[in-house]
């Protein structure tokens, strides 16, 4: 049987509010996930929240029950609480029927399977949240075999990346790591590292994408550094037919992402 | 002569500050805009704030020296003022350099040249201020006449919306418009209007684009509504490989208007 907890002071309400900021979220090796959709979405992947505060007000539709049973039987906590709690929780206004709190996870670059897809992204010292829980979401919806994330990159498990990814950070497959590690993973099998740049003539719609492409993103502010674009093996550009010589990072992902299945799609047909 | 203005009370900082807010920017007439970058590229095109707060630490920069002459020269108030106060007015930690308080302004649908350009951008109740800025950013790279904002939109003039624009909402012409207006505008000239669906065949990278080319995007929860759908001149859909039907909107409008941008291309050089 679910609990009830409707006192702010509960430390319970305490410590999943705590996930919000990152160096809590690193000690306790937990997350923040919100929202019926994304929650049962994350269930079917085979992942359930330690901890999960519903709303008094959902108590009783089926898919709560389910999650609340769930939940409990794999030795989680499930306890019903109040709007005025959730809102604290999730730090919104208007807040979800549910939070949950997750344990991180990380997958090792020696566990992809790069025969798995024919696209998987990269991203080099992400800054933004948003974009980061964006290219997941692009990652879902193009089949990516997975988002490897090298150097500094923004907290993939941060509250606004997992709200924007919404549900992606739980369907493809996630792995932080270094350049240094990921660029000799690449080479011990097959893979074509793909990066945008102002610095070329080939045009991204007329490029030779080769199976599996992996497509990097750089930076927002800086792009990519000099040392990573000299070990692509294909550098594309994108008309830029205004002011600014920029898109936004997730923005650029998604153009190429589409482009790359778009050109494997009719190399297969062909 | 610049003032100089350090006191967190002074009457002009809070005039400023509350631009941030939606009701005051309207009362005002006014919106923020950030970054010695932004506010250059706005003087390109012809827009001075009417009141420009500076760095007294960037003083000396040709670039701010310029825009200093500028605003002055046009009647305006040029404030020397420091990094707490700039922090202040722009709600970030590590603020720009400047903040500049620049009159909103709307075009009207029939100041609009259709011919100008082959790709129109129409976004309808969208909700998120970084997607309408992400759009707006997007719409400068694809050389887009411009986008007309349809029913009750996030304003275009919000903080974050300027902020995500990366200064586009200067060089893309931005129409604030209803449905009711719009269509009659639209059905009086050549214009195809496209939507994203999921009730179609249509595969957007094979379907039969016309210049002018107007890219509809729909409310990010609820997409376009049927009535709107129904009028469009064609519908698309994109692939969705994974396991949620969806994509960012600001992202599903990129990959849309890069395709149409590759189609009028393609047909111009066949």
């Amino acid at each position: 049987m679910p609990r009830v907890i409707t006192a702010f002071s509960n430390p319970l309400v305490k410590r999943v509010q705590a996930l919000r900021d990152k160096r809590h979220r690193r000690e306790a090796g937990l997350f923040l996930a919100e929202g019926l959709r994304i929650l049962t979405e994350a269930r079917e992947t085979g992942r359930l929240p330690q901890i999960l505060f519903f709303a008094a007000a959902s108590a009783r539709h089926p898919l709560v029950l389910a999650l609340v049973a769930a939940v409990e039987d794999a030795g989680g906590e499930a306890i019903e609480t109040s709007e005025a709690i959730l809102s604290k929780l999730s730090g919104k206004d208007n807040p979800q029927a549910m939070v949950g709190a997750f344990a991180t996870f990380n997958t090792a670059l020696d566990d992809l399977d790069r025969g798995s897809s024919a696209i998987w992204l990269v991203a080099e010292r992400l800054r933004d949240p948003g974009n980061l829980g964006t290219i997941l979401r692009t990652g879902d919806a193009v089949g990516a075999g997975g988002l490897i994330l090298i150097g500094d990159s923004v907290d993939p498990f941060s509250t606004e990346a997992v709200r924007a990814s919404m549900g992606a950070l739980f369907t493809v497959p996630l792995v932080q790591t270094t350049w240094a590690e990921f660029l000799p993973w690449l080479r011990a099998g097959p893979g074509q590292l793909v990066g945008l740049s102002l610095r070329t003539e080939n045009n991204y719609r007329t490029a030779p994408y080769a199976a599996p492409t992996f497509l990097l993103t750089g930076n927002e502010a800086q792009g990519l550094p000099a040392e990573i674009e000299a070990a692509c093996d294909l550098l594309v550009k994108m008309p830029m037919l205004g002011k600014a010589d920029s898109l936004n990072a997730a923005v650029a992902t998604a153009v190429m992402a589409y482009e790359v299945l778009a050109h494997h799609a009719s190399a297969k047909d062909a």
